[in-house]
């Protein structure tokens, strides 16, 4: 089976740069592919996307080494299950936000008796290999998502849970439920508290701490905090960053 | 009728800032009609799109004030007529060499008597309004491609066809005419000469030159040459260079 | 953030007509945009939609100033945040039976505190200003089906419902109850109780009553009702009995 | 190989009803394929289709006996050869003006020696029966458009081309044509006179005259006139005048 | 209402032969619709499918009168009601594993008062006719998968529930419920005895049962064991297998 | 660039097995790029493909090392140089019937001063890399179909033409030219002699000869022949074989 390679980032140490796909075409997730990352997240829950376009992006990562990776839009089995099967190596899911949360979803990514997923991995075999099933357990990542008090309370019980692989900070809801603003660049203290908390536990436990961030210089930030799987902005966001700026530079050169 | 927005900004003397589509999808064309454009053109040519992408782009676009234009793939009938019935206001189309290539695109895009489009606005009406078949040859622009030698030779017989409304310069297939490396800053004196050739026989006959470049100082440089539609990259560009820059900062903030 | 202008419709007592796609095309969807509805209701329940069509059907709808709605397939907290993320400004939820269920819904259209809606309006910034967030929850609709005896009979429980905006009866499902036909244009003793009971309720809450018809005759009657957001037929049927009554008409000519 | 149904309709002397599609969906094509036409056009010239649409409509046309048809953009090889290799029975052709227009276009519809058509009808062997290629000939439609002046003065010489089914008035391009409003009612007598040439012309060497055609009447006045294949509006336009005229129906109602 | 063809086979007390469809393609669908299948069930379960290929894929079926059913990815409502809004004719459904399984199942699969499906038979009418709704309960198949170890000790209970129509075995499913490999042509004892133990149940309650299974001479050993709905491989096997196969006699030849 | 791998083994002496795509889905593709072809064609004449999904399909070819080619529609330059933008490694063009025909084709194919290839590999640079349109023109295969009399006849004047990389034999179009039934076995003494005749003259002049086969046997009896670049079946042949084969199968098995 194709190995995950994320885990040797992680296993020498290094923190994984990863990217953001909101955009359902499989040319725009090919595009991204190309610009260095480690790997790509093909954003099923607040993304433009669904099973068809993840399908496509997927194959259109899977032009290059980068690790597919998708966040489902919720803690269902069926598309966690739809997504392994259709070969990402990895899923992100939200609103993980106690030990039961964390094992269910835990068990819909691995294969019994580890856990409950069913067995059927059309295009998985074709991008990982014939022996797919004999390591999917071993090389797909089950990162959950904290993005609640909820789940900050339960930190530790959700982190022991066995077959996780890791946690995923979502700052924007994690401010709501602080009653702030949502922002991917926070600076109040909670805000901050709350991220070393997680990296501290995370770390801890021995799992891999990660999080979404809204610039470079923060995602440094939090690299430094301790986080190894970092997402800067979203494919959507940096294409409509760069043409306004365009847009602006060249209007005031026309002034 | 719908007014074709880009009109004023040409009486007024402006510049017209023109964005430019490859990516396939709605999303991606929603979010560019977004970032202060005041067109955008879908490309049908070296773009990943077809007709079924353009007309989604084309209603991605509409959601906005921007006036949405096309590249087509090449001087045919059929799917310059295809693109205005789906809403275009105006098409840029490649390799418009000689006079009698002028005279057959500008056919396509107007109704008889001035040229040869076949009647059936499907959306147009939708866009630009029931009476859109009165006002459309007022409105929709005909803007043919300068990039060959042979163009360069025919700019005055090109430019004088009545009912062409601008020449768009290709600088990549122009520098490959010149035997030079395509380039969309090209320093090269002879494309500098081209470059002002056109610009200076456009004005010369009260028609709209455009041209596409790589960045925005470019830009600026070719509308003081006079150039009136400008695009700077386009979307895929964009996103990679914004992707790209992003992951490199990052990962030497990481180092 | 753009208004919502179904409001201050029903602010100054009128009543809203709403039409209904099923149709999966934004280009149909345009055409219906432009018939004169108030709002136009993309249906992922019966309708064959899913959230890419529903994608391009908002986009559709967004070139004009028709309000986007849509019908989820069922009470899933995935997939009403996905369609409010696309730029839907309401929600319409079949199988609101109980209070739990009505607060359970409100929930998943409202940002916290007052909800549980995830934080990521990836298009619903596009179309609604940078701005939504701080407004959303005054401006996105939730509205409840009332379709089954156990939703008759907790009505009032619903309807107390904190940002519950309105309900919405859908006869077929409830004269199935009844043990009925299902039809859009019942004379039923107990489906016009049902109704008249519903709009009573729904008044004496201050939320808007509304309803899906066959007609527009059936359709004024439910206005004299008090039924203030109103249905008739949809995108399918009305191109089914145009059509047919047109071939019907032609052969009774040719004859 | 499955018989085109539309010959024996003709042969008992008979009208055609034809639909036109415009709406790119599999779903509405099914829709019209339902309300009793003897065929359906797929209408990649001023519909907002395109091959992969119209394969989706051919699918779903044949899901009943309605006969699938296509009007192709332009007089090209490629877009008939591909449209009959998806299983079209017959194909409109725009603007055939001459005899040797009228040739090219038989010839792209009839495999040698009678023509030049390539040999690989993937799906058509499937809706057809394997012994497609034998008889492929002897059902397949080749009907020309006659919609400018200059196809009216050739019409014997077009009517006269061997392997032409029928011929297909355009009354909006020829009105064009004659300096009018483009309209599929017309009464303008050069409009009406030119309507009885083409029909009396086709009678006399034996085609078929079709018509596109605005309303039921009109249509009963061209069946009464000699024509035999005679389209009323399009699915879009059915689809929009129905729900216009409830929404207005509707609103005189609540006012 | 279009009879389901599958149930005179039964009666007769033959065996329905089944082809499974993941490639998410109605070009596909049709291909396989051609090729003597009794039924066709699109796998949105672990097929690359979705809804919106779903819908293709039943059109595509409906060309000819083979039976169009689904797999469903899980035991969720929103999906089994709309697959069968969309025509299907039977639903396959994951890990139907209890008696309260298989009522929720069967609930969904039929109209009050016999289950809780919700009206609105967009597609299905078309298919079936307009009389669907009186008949649509007693034609749609309700079929729950057997493939884990609890569904095996539950199976008198799930097959004594009124309105199941069969059960189907799911083989790889079952091997890892087992701790064994997952295979679809099995030779160990346990699941030998399961599926004995299975087709006798099912024959017990006058239930169907059936099987999928990797190749025609397990599928024939089945079918003595009493199986009477079986399917062999998919779609996208079928396509590997065969071409592989055919790669592989070349390169010999060639050698 | 990424090298184009067909060459080492033509300069190895060796034949290429090449697949054939007429499923318009990336995911067969996807499944066909993982069964040993050396190069895959996506069929846009005959197969049910168009840009859209010939772009899905390249990028499922691209997630291995076979080479992606197409098949176009027509020698028309719009289409054969999108599908080089959107990273074909090779054009295969029907009907390149004389010198004329065979130098426009390798013009399109080549950026000048050897074509007129437009500017503009959007895709392509993903795929081969940045320094694409250096070498592009090495790497790119122009390959005409020889498929009637007169290219039999015109065989020295197409194969010496510069820029031109192989000749693929069309059997079918050549049975049909020859007044026989179209086959892809054909054992006519004509057919026979012409397949000769075009390996011979097209080792003459360096060029590769390649031909399309209905069967693995006939493949080496080409290959004996001197072809090199063989094609077995089709996608959709493949699928209905083994899928015919194996209800066949089966029915014998339970009859």
């Amino acid at each position: 089976m194709r190995k995950n390679l994320l885990k040797p980032i992680w296993q020498s140490g290094k923190t994984v740069v990863n990217g953001w796909l909101s955009i359902p075409s499989g040319f725009s997730a090919e595009v991204m592919a190309q610009q260095g990352y480690d790997s790509l997240t093909v954003d099923l829950q607040h993304g433009m996307q669904d099973f068809q376009t993840a399908l496509q992006c997927f194959q259109a990562i899977s032009t290059t080494s980068v690790v597919p990776l998708v966040r489902v839009p919720w803690l269902e089995p069926s598309i966690v299950m739809k997504c392994l099967d259709a070969g990402a190596y990895g899923v992100v899911c939200p609103l993980v936000n106690t030990r039961e949360d964390a094992e269910k979803f835990v068990s819909y990514c691995r294969y019994p008796p580890a856990g409950e997923r069913s067995f059927g991995p059309n295009r998985a075999m074709l991008y990982a290999g014939s022996d797919y099933a004999d390591h999917a357990d071993a090389e797909v990542l089950a990162i959950g998502m904290i993005e609640t008090a909820e789940a900050l309370e339960n930190l530790d019980a959700i982190l022991s849970t066995p077959g996780l692989d890791g946690v995923y900070v979502g700052p924007a809801d994690l401010a709501l439920a602080f009653g702030l603003k949502p922002s991917f660049e926070p600076s109040d203290p909670r805000m901050i508290e709350a991220f070393q908390n997680v990296a501290a536990a995370a770390q801890r436990h021995g799992k891999i701490p990660g999080i979404h961030t809204g610039s470079g210089a923060y995602a440094v930030k939090m690299a430094k905090m301790g986080y190894r799987f970092i997402t800067v902005s979203n494919d959507a966001r940096l294409l409509a960053s760069a043409a306004s700026a365009g847009v602006k530079a060249l209007r005031e050169g026309l002034a």
